[in-house]
């Protein structure tokens, strides 16, 4: 891999380009963005080396870090340019929409020799931007990648390669149906949960009457409202399937406590504490 | 302060034993628990000087560190033995129940010299029980004192004095009914939601699938349900309430969600950005 070529340089874009040079400090990097601010700031921090659009066709991987429908377009209008046998990679949030669309768009514009791979790196800040990028934010993270029957195992291999090159240190092979049904609890309900919980009106007088609880229910109501929103919509269907299942799971509590009835209460918190016991040991045994 | 007797010698208790010794290990401490392998632990350990129950007539200071029902049963059981003019600290998670009938019961007692100041400190950890204590866990942490017409301004100073000895960075005073309010949104309801939210059967899916926001959302899953069930009913009206708030706003977005709305999504999400930014920026100030 001698050329890599990022499209939208944010915050994700810009932590890959900082910890691909950082992994090997000789690959090229050419940056696509239509932020002129973002793509000087990377030129002086020597994080990219050009932002020449004719570069595309001399990049061996083409990573795209841009919301799933500006990804979408970006490949549809870009395909015919990408150098041959080119590693292309997405990284958006959500997948089944985006994947197979995706791999039709390649074959009909008779790219079959790109190595396509949807992935996923379970990384971010709360704030955005190339500002804010840092190439530690993937050290040590989770990194999904999804397989279709069209993925040659070559490419996932590259794939793995590449995000181990980045700092994550555990990758999963998924598909784009469980990617998308476990990532609606594990990122976007946490979301949508932690801006309604913000929201109390009480939440303006909670300063100082806080433990860490608090902080941490509400950390990701730090949101960049455009990006999730196209999330929230492309993966709309197992968002509502567990937020239906959150809201009877609070209902329990609610009906358990107007019924002042402490040993349902024990129960279903016992419940829980077991579930994340069984969570810590997965984790630990991961 | 010369002796200090610690009623209950779990997590808590345990912990400001190790904070005061580590402030001045002149000051004498008693520690009163049904749990003799704990009190062993510790007066091995020199977090505590005795287990003698003969003490408590000697403490200056009386931290009692137990659940709200067996607070107001210890003091009820206890308030004739303790020293002339003792300052008595409760560190319930909840107030308005507790407060004024401990108020009460002293009264009725004529123990009116007793200085009894009801305090919350905001700290903890998702273990419990004095094998895990620790002095740090007060450091820098949120301190609540509750103010009522009959607490002197004297008492309130040395509880504050108490609290910046063991550590505590910042100090509320509060109202009971103010503290039950907020409290209800900062702790008790993330409680709730982070149980709720861990109980998905999607979640035994979740390692791998992780960012930081899922570990956010469920760690206090991980809770001591004796105690959270019964501060959960101690204080069920003001749960309730946010509940029912909390409920709404996750309504906003099954309603924007179901209806495809990305400009209702967008703007729902950015009040609760707005909102976690105003939050920051207090917390900076306070």
């Amino acid at each position: 891999m001698k050329q890599v070529g990022i499209v939208g340089l944010g915050l994700i874009g810009g932590s890959f380009a900082k910890a691909i040079k950082k992994f090997d400090s000789s690959i090229k990097i050419t940056a696509f963005d239509k932020d002129e601010k973002a793509l000087e700031s990377a030129l002086i921090e020597h994080s990219i080396d050009d932002y020449d659009s004719e570069n595309l066709k001399n990049c061996d991987l083409v990573l795209i870090c841009l919301y799933p429908q500006a990804t979408v377009d970006f490949i549809r209008n870009n395909a015919a340019k990408l150098k041959d046998d080119a590693l292309l990679i997405d990284i958006c949030g959500i997948k089944k929409g985006i994947v197979y669309y995706v791999e039709y768009i390649l074959g009909s514009e008779h790219r079959n020799d790109v190595d396509y791979v949807s992935c996923h790196p379970m990384a971010g800040r709360e704030c955005w931007g190339y500002e804010n990028s840092l190439a530690s934010i993937f050290k040590n993270k989770n990194f999904l990648i999804t397989k279709t029957p069209n993925i040659k195992e070559s490419a996932i291999e590259k794939a793995k390669e590449f995000a181990t090159n980045c700092g994550f240190s555990n990758i999963q092979i998924t598909t784009p149906e469980q990617h998308d049904k476990i990532i609606a609890l594990t990122s976007q309900l946490a979301h949508i949960v932690s801006s309604a919980y913000i929201k109390s009106p009480t939440a303006q007088y909670a300063s100082g009457f806080t433990g860490g609880s608090f902080a941490d229910m509400t950390r990701v109501a730090n949101l960049n409202e455009n990006m999730w929103a196209e999330l929230f919509l492309q993966n709309k269907e197992y968002i509502i399937e567990e937020l239906d299942i959150f809201e009877k799971n609070l209902e329990q509590f609610r009906y358990a406590i107007k019924g002042n009835d402490s040993n349902m209460l024990k129960s279903i918190l016992a419940k829980g504490r077991e579930r994340r016991e069984m969570l810590d040991q997965l984790d630990v045994e991961n």
